[in-house]
């Protein structure tokens, strides 16, 4: 069994530790957030943290209506910019807590006055020592190079600052049934290995979504990249129709992530689209209505909150990509050319 | 000769006259935004206006210290958010003024209190008549469906509302010198025609840029997906070596943005890293230390501020874009299944 494949099957049990012991630690930075009057938030991460800080950008918005920029860590580590950030939370995002630029772009905004937060799997890192406050990931050590559990932790923790940020009941009563829910998608496993079969030879693939699930359609589309060297490329369905979607041919292969929700309509009128242009489309959803027009629907088993909704969609997405690597021949804990920790300047 | 073509031809005209006719209008927005103590940015923009707003992003906090998010619209759009958006500039960016989520974000974020601003190429658009203050684009009717004209405009205003929030002599200046400067770089027309031949069975690609030209890198992916139906990936090169890296094998194709300045060295060291994977490059670059590590070098011939070089290295990928859809025999201004105007709820 990888240990990529161990690790998904340990997201369960990482969530429901790191909801039970960092409840304190999220009161704390909540009581700093209204007490300095904390009205925009600037998030920066790389790679696969850099699609958790998706998620929260989407989730605070939503739920909080502050204003969520994404860092480009370059601007403070190549350009020296001198920022205005009074006012801000400064969120790195690593789990390793080691990303060079990460921690750099921390330790110059708390330069210029935001305040600093960190989510990391790693305690006593470069990250934590540059953060005012630090947001634990309870995963255990992550030994595979692509990341899964660490991913659904940070989720965790970005949706549990949200919900006593907000006092949003929604997302704390969800979050406590997140576990079981993934433990139910978990069954997906023997099925996604078989699935994966007809795609053996593929080489390039879009990953569609919309709205919160855009991070999953990012994070969906890495993991195949890294673990199986095809060009996958997610975008937002808006931005797909904008120019992109003239790549869709007869056989194009399309990954669709549709749970319900105010962005699954779009959804439903996207994959109309796509199967007028005869794309081979694998959707993930649960309304039978999407799943029908797939050429490969997968059945997610249980209901969820669309604001809590990625947490769930990415697992049989990272079960695909890890059985997809294996139908290649290819080994998912040893991609090609990558390391555990990526250190940019 | 293709209308894409034509009007890659006319950037300089619409680029100079843009300058000269919007001196007036960016500096009453710079008066409102001084007045009203503007603090933070937002941009809503889809596809290549998304590009425009990338750019706008880096400048901004590079030259203002401004921080700047780009609007994921459907939080507007879709999930109704009540954002707190006092003090915040909304920019919009749609070159036929029509995109409606541009529009309804617009509309929503100067409900919330924001100010609201505009760059499009059409006047008394939808776009407008949500906005404060317009910047108009004066690239004339943009005919073929992949933008060139529009986007290079909308560049130039960025760059003009940045040189003159900021007083920056720097940017004012070299915004008069780019038309002439646009035309140096046209001269690589003929060369890049010939060059193409060789990737004509191209089916996928990695564009790779770093800092202010991340926009470039996004737009040249964007031009050869639309006209050429092959999937091109951007990437940030920072983002790229935390995974993505693991695609790159004997042979794979990859387009490097890399004109002088502070992002320069670290796209040397990634062009070293893919030399000894020995990917496929095609360097757009200056400095012969890059282009001499590339399979095809395509020398700028013109010096430029690295703060202004994101409205020239695109023209050659503009280029690029056209005469490699000629070669697979494809016809760029007929994009299948894209139309001018896209209309997204």
């Amino acid at each position: 069994m990888p240990i990529m494949l161990e690790e998904i099957y340990e997201q369960p049990q990482a969530i429901a530790a790191t909801l039970e012991q960092e409840h304190a630690a999220v009161a704390a930075l909540v009581s700093a957030l209204r007490e300095r009057e904390i009205r925009h938030v600037i998030i920066a991460a790389r790679g696969t943290s850099d699609h958790a800080a998706t998620y929260a950008k989407y989730l605070f918005e939503i739920v909080m209506g502050i204003p969520v920029a994404l860092a480009a860590p370059s601007v403070f580590t190549l350009y020296d910019a001198q920022m205005h950030l009074t006012g801000c939370l400064m969120l790195g995002i690593s789990q390793s807590g080691q990303a060079t630029d990460v921690v750099q772009t921390l330790s110059s905004a708390r330069a210029a006055g935001a305040l600093t937060a960190c989510i990391t799997n790693v305690p006593s890192s470069p990250l934590t020592s540059v953060s005012d406050f630090t947001l634990l990931c309870h995963a255990g050590e992550e030994r595979a190079v692509a990341a899964t559990k660490t991913y659904t932790a940070s989720l965790a923790l970005v949706a549990l600052l949200a919900g006593q940020w907000s006092n949003h009941a929604g997302i704390l009563q969800g979050l406590r049934a997140l576990p079981d829910l993934i433990r139910s998608v978990l069954s997906l496993d023997e099925p996604i290995a078989q699935w994966v079969e007809r795609y053996r030879y593929i080489t390039e693939c879009a990953v569609l979504a919309r709205g919160l699930n855009q991070a999953t359609a990012l994070e969906a589309a890495l993991k195949m990249t890294e673990t199986s060297y095809l060009v996958a490329k997610a975008y937002s369905m808006a931005d797909f129709l904008h120019g992109p979607v003239a790549i869709v041919r007869d056989g194009f292969p399309c990954f669709l992530y549709a749970p319900d929700g105010r962005a699954y309509p779009s959804m439903v009128e996207l994959a109309l689209k796509l199967r007028e242009r005869n794309a081979e489309m694998v959707v993930f959803a649960r309304s039978p209505e999407i799943l029908d027009l797939a050429r490969r629907p997968i059945a997610i088993p249980v209901e969820v909150d669309e604001l809590l909704s990625p947490l769930l969609y990415i697992v049989p997405g990272q079960l695909w990509a890890c059985h997809l690597a294996q139908a290649r021949g290819l080994n998912p804990d040893r991609p090609r050319g990558l390391t555990k920790v990526t250190l940019t300047r």
